[in-house]
């Protein structure tokens, strides 16, 4: 008897049953599983569709079946779980012809699936820095600078200008377009580098002069330097100073011609002026003619100051180097973490500036030996501290001072340690991503549709 | 006859054979290895079961195929393997289902297996962080402070107080919660900053004070803040003096109104007055009122030491900023590995000072160049050494010296590297975690149930 | 024709198909790819085996199907490829069962196929720790002092010292075994930490007396430590080591009674004499022992620097900490490592030490004014720089020597990072080993024989 | 009406239904689906192939059923995912079986897949490093030194020379060859070792008869060298002198010697006058000599100083261990990231340089107190911060320009950070490789060919 009342569960049972064919593997559950999660292809399965066929009464579905079997167990289970063998956007794409929403992933997925979408926003990024493009097209150049390719050809009486426009502007802007863009790159490059040299000789030569006049026991501590400037003084400083000042000259002229050249080539004249790089350009261009001719009358320290304004053209290398490019986007994307190291280091550095300069002040008995003189200068130590530089201009000199400044010393190794791990996750998984790419066809070739 | 033999064994071999249909894919087995761990649902098959099918012989279970081909084979091999392409928690639900228990799972899949229970942990801790609620809902609001939600909405006569009470609380506890709660927030931060700006002013002028009766000679090596003092003596120091009172005056006020109006209206007084911020700031306003009136009678470097509580103040800043909190709830988890650290610190330096102590004085013929008077000072020393800052304030002038001090040195790369991976790697882990949250909806449908 | 030509083919190829059922799954491969790897369990199938089904003409072979897909496809390309979503082990068992070498992996996988290797020898490592024996028990320990557990419980005239012996030595030598035992492990802690503290506050005392002879002056530098003296001075010197002295006394007669009570009670006096632990033990309490007596006679420095032995005591607290031990036992592991980094740093420091004393004494044109003043000064300021120290106690002057400062500078971030990430990866997967271990149970039971 | 219209479709998919069996396991899609790549394999299949079988209506091919369920839905989807769980080689063979493209993957997938690749090319470069070749063997020496094997050892009359050269060769050229190798590989690598201590403590006794006349209050700030001195001075110098000069004469010999060797034995006399050991190994060891005739006449720094090419010899210790190799290999790799590095840390240098020059000149009223007198100086300072060695000779002393050093040092902590993150995961991943092949045998059976 038990075994009759077995037969009629297992007819039930087999009543109950549905196969469905995905792509050739068949899956096997009950139908009422496939109704717990409504609205869904799976919940409103018929025999009237299509895809049923009576003959071996199963479904037939043209789907990856590897990814079927974590998607029945989601109405079995009520979990939807990852599979890390495939792709997230694979696993995204069948997700949805199931009808399924890819945000009910559970919890313990989260991190490797969200991988897929970060990958996706890192390529994004490295797209948007154009670090592979050598040189635009003949065909994008004409729709950048706005001529129509077709008339171009055929008008032959075309502004000679307009047809030069394009030339000249792949010429500076292009590096890696032709041998003589590449030339031109380097004269830049060298530009900038002697542009910034001058400025070192020329705080060598001023010091010279200077320290003629000051007291020689000054410098004392730096008779190294000294030295140099004896040999300095045998040369005739004047003529060693019309060297440097022909070389300025050079290299004004030479940033005055790029920078008009540029502007006049220009196929968007208000973005040339508003980007960065050209700003700095222009302030430091302008800056050192007017300089060349305010050094004739006036001779003040911070006028002269105002030339490291000519080091921040600096940054204008960054465009010739891909590697630096991704660098700074790496940066860029950690900004946040950045933030929270900064701000981590300025709250540390206050509260144990403050403590060791309280703790010395009270522990020391003759105040004349506390260097400690006022909390900044704390700060300043513990910045130097937590940093682990520790020029060892401060140091605590009492034994409370010395146990925060041990206790400075430990936050300060986990304190930049850890956003320091985030920053170089990032940095890293650019890296990679980029290496990856390089390794990788530009063009690909792509199916036909059905 | 060999021939025959193996003929009977084969119909030996196909009694014994066992076919379980799990979700579709057909698995095949002998009895005898299904009776191999007693007590589980595949060593109880009988073919009175309700998914038995006499038909194809075959027993059907509804479970995920893919986790099963690793479950049979624990039946086959004795060995429980973890399968690396499936969630931790979707394997444990099939364990359960077949009456196996995961602690069974082989040492070698430990690592990879007890990955998923740290990443609950994990998101556990992140949950209870708070990170992401923005504003308690009214409902959550009013079970907080005790009202009854609908004899509140009727009885408009209820207390005025109690009415106000949720609103003003979450004025001043959740920044977030709406645009005046933002911008008393930020009040909030503005008087902590000046708070801290007016000590570290206060000991500018403290110091000039101070610095016009000492001896001029003293701060020789100091001048560059001598000459900020010249400057501070050209304007009256009185005067500048009126302006950081009245700041202070005003910051004290601030502080004394935000701590009561929270007080008030705190739902539960005991838990304010035992948190640690409240505790802090109480005892830094408390600590302010009671200079001002102190100042006035008694100057005391111990008093003025005091002040430095109010720097703890800046803790509060912590509860405004999500990333800093998951670096303190990271290095909470981390505390085993940190205590390690410090002491391993503690016992290196104690060591290499002891050692260093010792060669310096043996080496050294005369005992006025040695610099390490006592070995407290060597261990400050060895600190310096192991953190790799080196302030340079000591260090070995001996060969013997220099060859503890250089061990020292590579002891210090490796004793701090390596418990900082494991903070790395914790801390690393919450952000990771966190990131893939934030990626994902807080609210998730659920499945209708069978 | 052509059709007939290809039925014929058909023929042939259907003939020389093979079907293998591997638990339930179908692999279907042609005979000749299996006679490719001879002398394996697939090249010698024959139709005459047990395991051959005539009626679905199959091989029926009770293994894993998912490996079995990965060693099926050895045989068609004659590449071995490791499956990257099972454990290596099971792999191995698969391997082992179908007759096939586990060291034919192809090279591409040797890394992932090596690494459960790796955590089979730290899994080996950690257990070889003891780290979770909290207590040995009572069977164990009787077998350890070879003590015959039947006949001592009849035998109730058993030597007195034979039945106590194994209670003593795990009250010493177990500090988890019991509450007692946990006491004396407290106190044996508190006399080490106590025996360093003397001595620390030793040379406070001792500079004292000597600096009351010696010139004041010459500690102007000091002054903290001058001061501290002078309240030591104030409180009679004498009478400030009266205490000192006595608990000297007291811990080194700890330290006698807690040997000769462990040397009295070891099951292995060999062992126990020859154990590093017990060899600081003793050379630390005869040289405290030798020391109090001759002190009374003797005053030299070289003495006092032996008592620094004491101070290696230090490293028994190893023995009471499990982190401490995984991370010696990971430095253990990495020593090879460690060589080389070691021979990193004196060859670069050689060369680098060289090349800027060289530097420095050829630009400068006033020799007086080269601090180094031979090369091993050099090559202390090496080592100090590749270590990031930078005591500043030496730094170039001359702007070649700064060049190969800088370099020296840059080399050293290199080489003290490049073998620190292969140590931090080892302790990392020693510790993640560690924790996993700790979240599973440590008795497992085991399943059935056949 | 509908289920007729239904049954009509039915049919019409059915028609268009493909099964493809795939190393057993059966695959169905729509024969429209495989025409969607052209000049594929799947999309011309036809009935007339060989693999096609009318009985059960399905192709067979005899590959990895696994990789097809990723192949076929590319075909499905138009999109290549890699599957995560096969090896890369694997995946490629596959996808060359079925006539598609392996750059066709999506960028998706792009790192995972390449990592293979970078694999690859690590085996090739660790291949070449020559790691494990202990002893050339009899044949390939042979081969080496152009002798016929077969007709030597008939040639009993061989000129003695020719027979000897292999022999001596690799006596001298293979230090694991044989006993006697390594023991001459020990005395060289002893004698590279002497010559360098020589040329230490020769700086010794030069300062130190340079010491004697010399002001001795010059270096004051170094007594402990100065005690040393008056050690030696009691000891004769000249009798000092002689014994590091006698050592330096077998020094010297010994190098003459092993040269001469090595040269007369090699077998491409042009190919070991070019090589970098040997140039070093010639210069050294001629200057060796020719300093030793010129020091009779002579006495100049310049000419001291080129002793420093001794120092150099240094590097061909590093041919004596692997380890080494690697790290210089994995350097090699990782070139362009340390350009970016240098480059990076010249840029920052020079700009964080000018700015905190010219900070600390502004805001400095005293300008004798400024201690930057030229911008390489404050260059050199900003070296020093960046790599957090940070010596103190030059610290900013005023609050703009720390306020520079501060950002500079946080700087530092990035950029020294980041491009480390690569090299230190190229030199981890070489390391591991390098680890993964050592377990695993030298030479492996191959397959027998279909
Ligand atoms: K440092
Ligand atoms: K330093």
């Amino acid at each position: 008897m038990t075994n009759n009342l077995n037969t009629i569960h297992v007819d039930m049972d087999l009543e109950n049953r549905v196969v469905l064919n995905v792509g050739g593997t068949r899956f096997e559950t009950y139908k009422t599983i496939l109704k717990k999660i409504p609205a869904t292809r799976l919940s409103r399965l018929t025999e009237a569709l299509v895809n049923y066929d009576p003959a071996t009464n199963e479904y037939f579905f043209d789907r990856h079946p590897g990814v079927f079997s974590q998607i029945l167990n989601y109405y079995r289970t009520g979990k939807l779980h990852y599979p890390i063998n495939v792709c997230g956007p694979l696993f995204e794409e069948e997700l949805e012809f199931w009808g399924l929403d890819s945000n009910q992933v559970e919890p313990c997925c989260w991190k490797t699936y969200t991988k897929h979408r970060a990958t996706e926003e890192t390529l994004a990024t490295l797209d948007g820095l154009n670090l592979d493009v050598d040189r635009t097209s003949k065909h994008d150049l004409m729709i950048k600078f706005g001529i129509d390719e077709h008339r171009a050809l055929m008008d032959s009486k075309m502004n000679y200008f307009k047809r030069l426009q394009p030339i000249i502007w792949q010429l500076f802007e292009e590096p890696r377009s032709s041998k003589p863009a590449t030339v031109i790159a380097s004269i830049q490059i060298t530009m900038i580098i002697l542009s910034v040299v001058i400025l070192w000789l020329g705080t060598y030569t001023e010091t010279n002069v200077h320290s003629i006049n000051i007291n020689k026991e000054i410098i004392k501590s730096n008779n190294v330097t000294e030295n140099m400037f004896e040999t300095f003084r045998i040369m005739d400083a004047d003529f060693y100073n019309i060297y440097l000042v022909i070389l300025e000259y050079i290299s004004v002229s030479w940033f005055i011609v790029d920078m008009s050249v540029r502007f006049i080539v220009a196929p968007n004249k208000r973005a040339f002026l508003f980007s960065t790089d050209n700003i700095i350009d222009f302030l430091a261009t302008s800056w050192s003619v007017i300089d060349i001719f305010i050094r004739l009358y006036v001779k003040s320290i911070l006028l002269d100051s105002l030339k490291v304004i000519r080091v921040l053209r600096f940054f204008r290398l960054l465009s010739y180097h891909s590697g630096l490019k991704v660098i700074i986007s790496s940066l860029k994307t950690s900004a946040p973490v950045l933030q929270l190291l900064v701000f981590f280091i300025i709250v540390s550095s206050t509260l144990y500036g403050a403590m060791i300069f309280y703790a010395e002040r009270l522990t020391t008995d003759d105040a004349d030996n506390n260097i400690f003189i006022s909390i900044p200068e704390a700060f300043w130590y513990a910045i130097v501290s937590l940093t682990t530089i520790g020029y060892g201009d401060f140091s605590p000199k009492t034994s409370l001072g010395r146990l925060f400044g041990g206790a400075c010393a430990v936050t300060g190794v986990l304190m930049v340690g850890l956003p320091m791990t985030i920053v170089v996750e990032i940095f890293s998984n650019f890296f990679n991503h980029l290496r990856a790419r390089s390794k990788l066809p530009k063009q690909r070739r792509r199916i036909l549709p059905v």
